[in-house]
């Protein structure tokens, strides 16, 4: 039994203390967020203590591990924290926006042995995890292309975008780290941006749409692109080709009706609204792999340098945009 | 080169008329009508003479085969005397709307050696003949159910009804052709009518709707449904059950376009109008057909006798309409 | 909040004891099951106490309702007992395979106006019950057919066919509660069973594959085809017919994974197996609903009545079966 | 009606000519090709003359237009022969692999007001307008992201690698011109280029697969990918995303069956091999819009500054590839 703390009380620390709750291995020991009321709440939902500081739950011998889902420019401290603490870490992503930061939070917390994973959810997600590993099985032979398109459903507050590092380290993260996943190391980087969704974005110096080519040093190639807002839903699939065929995952919906008219025909349901809902498997499976990583002392799929290497090719994909070059990686 | 001439110049023998026109083992010499206009018309449009009369195509040395598209009324008079004229004969179906017609035109006929073929088109459509003959190479095992639906895109005028024979020998008979493709003999048929569509159908003493059961004698068995209406188009789709998997035929539409907005997704175009534009190549493959079994003297695929047997099945479930019992058949 | 005694811990029981462990206002108090070793083990598994007998538990002041999930034969006796005792009852289906019975156990409860629930899972399903609540808001118009498609993956063992009461009372059952939940009462009943799956079930003097057509008050005309056996998985789909339009439900996989190679594209997984994986969201809805039913003293979705029709028109599709006629029900 | 000389009897000659025999307002004239015996057969076929030499055509008054499908080295001369001959040009792409020949064929030919077209025959395929005059319509909104597959079966033969001008000019071509006709024009591409598929490709000096980025200068982004190898057929689709919704315009199959097995559902035919079947109504189309064209004395939808445009596209994009730097146009 793996005994928890979740730091941040908003929307996804509620739902990872959901799962928490649910998973037979984990207990959920107490809650944080700076936001008592917010704490207090999760608290007496789940039958936990609302602890009063980050500092009371580093203390707590009845912790094992921390879920931190704070706001960004929180997390290397947490983590180093929490590390120091001896604490098992799973944090959301990015681990900071700003690269020599993390790389100081690997050198302070990497003798520590301390078990770290970084949110990325989409590697849990069943359809995304069955197309990786029926390449890997080898079924479409060696990777040649693949597309990732990953669309929000609209754009966030931009209080928000303010403090998000922009679209490349908000967004685009999760792509990235997708296309390490099926694809390998990176080789080279070149992004185009546009300001086509709300023009605030723009005046606060962000982007709302991309798209983004990479190469792999194993020689495939790979698009991603982007939007923060998309009519139909969150819009989240691959397209994984190789010399032998292609795999595609798809989007859901809530349910598999469609309708036939004097207009049209077969016409589905809207995909899933958000992250929520769309990742909520994921999200279940994530928190699983971190309890089993834990329990195994192995490092878990989304390791700290997964974390670290996406935002690598985040910055990689800045620099390009603002150069115009492609972006050689080392 | 076999030498054609179409009677009837409506809007089927229009259609036949011009794919033996682009056929290249065929050469239309002449077409019939008793309206003259018609005639002269598709006479003018393919550069062949418009014959004066049935009797003038029979005597022409220079016809080798007729295709008979005139009304149901006169098709047993014209099978009877084209075969007595030695010529090849690809007959609209239905036979005759009278089991004892049909049997005496085949009396008539039978020692005759006319190559005699009846025009169920769908038995031609590419992808029923795929079906058929995966399921016929083993790809399913035995078939174990046959579900054929069957919908009209608007019912027909009621004075087309008054002739028609009414749904099962007007409709359905192609329904009862496709079944006999699949799964072999009848051994049983059931059937319920309604009238769903149009109050003046049922003034007109048939039924616009229907749900016919039969079983083979192979033991598989088969539903067909009817309707005279459906409000996306012409929907004409196969499910060949077997014990190791299935085959669906579906319906085809004009693009390959589908549209996701914010109030659905996937949303294809209608299916294609009716039997002129679905079935298109289908009549292409029938009369392609029609003369490779001339040419090689072949009974060809739909034979005399498997228009007798339609209309025997479609008889079959008139008497189970009326009389709410299951009709065996010797 | 509403206290539960689970009675049988079978698959489906366990399956019911763990949805309303989750349920925010249910509270599981007790397990029974004639097998004390399988009530151990699920009490233990859910942290609640193993009751010695049914007496117990219809004694126990802390139950205010019970989950029926015993063998069919037990169902009227526990039902009657429960309601005598003041609990709330939610039946698994069938409430009995002898419509004296259900008759006889109707009039010992009536007056005593339990809530009594019984396990139609399919109403309950998101996509069965979008599909039916946006036919009944118009979208397609007036139902004119509804095509039920219900194969389950394999037979079960002889044993159980043995006391299942066939085909129609244990399988068939629930389709012809979603023919009811569609298209309201039903006129007439005809039926076609086969033996096509395992000569074994033929000894036992079942069928193992079945098409029933069946006529509504309304005039719509509904189809069922089912089997014992379905290489693909558990085969669970409507298609929805009406004057503007179609709707269809249609299969859940696992992933939405599709793939294309060099034999086919668009390739998706196999549909989920069976029931228990088909209609998880299901079985967890039917639970609320009950739970919502108690607490607003409303008579269920899926009532005594549904329980006691969908066994008369399984017993009409038998008479059929034997006689070769169409029954008219009252 | 338009009388025709078509020049190159190779495969897309041919399949041109039929188209013409087959269009109501076009007559065949005569057929050119340097192998004497390819022309032959093909007058033979279809029972027009053979001419001798090119310029037999040009001084043939009943010739009003050639249909050039030589070898693109003869692309300039034979233009600009024909429209000093006073012929209308049906060309097939691309013009010449070099800007500064393109710029004299169009210096020599601009004030002879010649009917011009280039064979871009993917605008004319149903379903890619469809996408294109629904975009138009409003339906999606402003267009964002265009996203253009295009994959074919496998590798061409070495020989013609080597004077194919290389992937974006022989291959990306009809994608830079297809980005025109939904996005307008470019402002700005960047390439990356491997060599996945044949390392005789590689030899050779041309890439085997592609990733290509645009920015229009109306701000809508571009995504092109191509690989010279697929396994499941000729992979040619289009994804057209705006600020309302999505069209997807998809690959064609041979039929409509799809198979369920207990291996995997809904799988459907691998997709029509090359051009010749998957741009058979394109092609039919393409020639009926020339002979329209004509007929109106209208600038065809691809017209000569369509073929330079897309060839400007192709050497920005091999820049690009040379240079690592998106390349600005205009």
């Amino acid at each position: 039994m793996i005994r928890f703390s979740v730091l941040g009380c908003g929307r996804i620390g509620t739902m990872h203390a959901r799962n928490l709750a649910r998973h037979p291995q984990a207990r959920l020991t107490s809650v944080f967020d700076v936001v008592t009321a917010a704490a207090d709440r999760m608290a007496a939902e789940l039958g936990v203590k609302a602890a009063a500081s980050i500092e009371e739950v580093l203390r707590d011998t009845e912790v094992d591990a921390v879920l931190i889902a704070t706001s960004t420019d929180t997390h290397v401290e947490f983590i180093t924290a929490a590390a120091r603490a001896g604490k098992a870490i799973l944090c959301e992503k990015p681990i900071a926006l700003d690269m020599a930061k993390v790389e100081q939070c690997w050198n302070d917390i990497r003798d520590l042995n301390a078990t770290v994973m970084i949110g990325f959810n989409r590697r849990f997600d069943p359809s995304f995890r069955a197309a990786h590993d029926r390449m890997a099985a080898g079924e479409i032979g060696k990777l040649e292309q693949l597309v990732i398109t990953s669309r929000d459903p609209a754009p966030p507050p931009i209080a928000y975008i303010n403090v998000s590092g922009g679209l490349f380290r908000d967004m685009t993260i999760h792509d990235f780290d997708i296309a390490r996943y099926f694809a390998g190391e990176i080789a080279e980087v070149q992004a185009f941006g546009a300001n086509l969704v709300d023009p605030a974005i723009a005046a606060a110096g962000d982007i709302d749409a991309a798209m983004v080519t990479m190469r792999a040093t194993s020689g495939a190639l790979i698009h991603i692109n982007n939007s923060r807002r998309c009519a139909y839903g969150y819009d989240q699939r691959l397209e994984v080709f190789g010399e032998k065929g292609m795999l595609l995952a798809g989007n859901k919906t809530a349910t598999t009706v469609t309708a036939f008219s004097a207009e049209r025909t077969g016409a589905g349901d809207v995909v899933l609204p958000f992250f929520i809902e769309r990742y909520a498997d994921a999200y279940a499976n994530e928190v699983a792999h971190f309890v089993d990583s834990i329990a195994a002392k192995q490092t878990p799929l989304t390791s700290f340098r997964d974390g670290a290497e996406a935002l690598r090719l985040a910055n990689a994909a800045l620099e390009s945009l603002k150069t115009g070059r492609a972006v050689k990686l080392g």
